[in-house]
């Protein structure tokens, strides 16, 4: 059973055992469009200890710097070069494949600006994605774009609000060639909006794995190891001294203890604690919300 | 292994040991959109010998009317009430449930027109399908589509070459009411086109089913036991003296196989006799093309 912050001393001991703190955004820092209480007071005390924070989310629309004018409209400090998301991930993972052809071939996104902005960022050029001449239907005239291009050499699939059947005519297309490298920013099945779920990437990802008969080559996105080796890479963290914070058992405490870190399991989203067993894992400490933290201290 | 009809006697045999030949049609009576050779007139001297004829296809963007047209065009003779298709299929089947209420819930169409014709015909009021409301981007004014409307008491799923996040939000939030029935047309992972290989309903059903975390309650279209149900009680037909004959082993074949009817596999599409193994049918008879019966018997 997870250990519950529910005292000054606990509160002080979590602080002092970690030196890297790992934070899921929506169900921790906000919900939605609204700040939780207290979160960025917590924030603040763990950078005036001098502890470092990473921000870690399967949002793949936004990229960091998209992602930056979020936390600032919620109140919430935070630079772009802290926030770690499954769009940059993507980028950073295809890089380190190494056997890419940066010069010669490009990336065919499915997905937001986000996520072509950080593959761009790393150097790559890019296909797809928020360009307006696939937002129309299939017909004749757009025909070309279900058959293989060959100068796409990966297919990289994250959330996109304007998928369609164009869209996944052109990925199926191309990932018949056994040569392009498929890759999923997160399979997340849904995410929450306000007042309602809404379809979230997987959604995307099962339809074009479905049709060009291909699973990803490799998913980014929590719970994934392969972005948690990027973060730990990135920021050379020590695994024993940081922490993941998140308030959803199947990714982010799944995520955290796939990786043998402590985790931190708060109750401000929808999962509970009692549902541990049920995913299989064990948040090494629980609380009723982040800002129990700054409150303990105050 | 199957009997090969290369010889007048073995056409002839064929022939009288069935009344009725059901038909898959690309890849055995056309390909895309050019007859094959003498298919036409195979199926005019089974009718001269008064044979019964149905046609059956996992098309489900056109209703049986619609789909006589392309018969028409093609130069081979049909009525809509020998064609069963998996939009007819689907209708059939929710009515035969028993358990929708016609009168006061209504049908969310995720699919073309053929399948919103076929609903209606068989008295299903629908919403959804070609209805141009839908065909826009997802954003704040059409949010009231992903939230439950207690209106809709089923929803049937095909092909939708105008398929779009917002309807998947759509699917997936009438959906999450187990109350909701939830029927594909059909499963293809695609279709073929001239020169090109397209997504077929699978990739619909599959990211449907994926963010609502259901699996449809059945799916109809070959090689489902649903369909052949469907056809063997509406024509009354006696599985012994009934052949099915298609170009797909692991739809049409299995199909004529799972109720235990006869079947003939043309080689006029992409499956060759060879691979009958691999999907663990064996036809009863092959032949080169359906064709060769006509010049056999000349």
């Amino acid at each position: 059973m997870p250990i519950k912050i529910d005292s000054k001393e606990a509160a002080l001991k979590f602080i002092e055992d970690h030196d890297t703190f790992l934070f899921d955004c929506d169900g921790v820092l906000w919900r939605g469009n609204t700040p939780l209480t207290h979160s960025a007071d917590t924030l603040k005390l763990l950078r005036s200890k001098g502890k470092q924070i990473v921000f870690v989310t399967n949002n793949s629309t936004k990229s960091r710097k998209q992602y930056v004018n979020k936390f600032t409209k919620l109140g919430i400090d935070a630079k772009a070069d802290e926030i770690f998301g499954s769009a940059y991930s993507s980028a950073v993972y295809l890089d380190k494949m190494g056997t890419f052809d940066k010069e010669n071939k490009k990336v065919l996104v499915i997905g937001e600006s986000g996520l072509e902005e950080e593959l761009h960022e790393a150097g790559f050029k890019t296909l797809g994605g928020a360009d307006p001449a696939l937002n129309r239907d299939f017909g004749p005239e757009v025909e070309k774009y279900a058959i293989r291009d060959e100068s796409i050499g990966a297919v990289v699939c994250g959330l996109d609000l304007k998928i369609n059947y164009l869209k996944i005519a052109y990925a199926q297309a191309n990932l018949r060639d056994p040569r392009v490298t498929f890759l999923a920013t997160n399979v997340d099945s849904t995410f929450p909006a306000t007042d309602m779920i809404l379809p979230g990437a997987g959604t995307v990802i099962k339809s074009v794995s479905f049709c060009s008969g291909r699973e990803p080559d490799a998913t980014l996105g929590k719970p994934s190891k392969a972005m948690m080796d990027c973060i730990l890479e990135k920021f050379k963290l020590d695994p024993k001294r940081t922490v993941m914070v998140g308030d959803r058992l199947n990714t982010d405490m799944k995520f955290g203890a796939n990786s043998g870190l402590d985790t931190l399991f708060v109750l401000t989203g929808v999962d509970k604690v009692e549902e541990a067993n049920k995913f299989g894992v064990d948040p090494t400490y629980y609380a009723d919300k982040l800002g129990d933290i700054f409150e303990l201290l105050e």
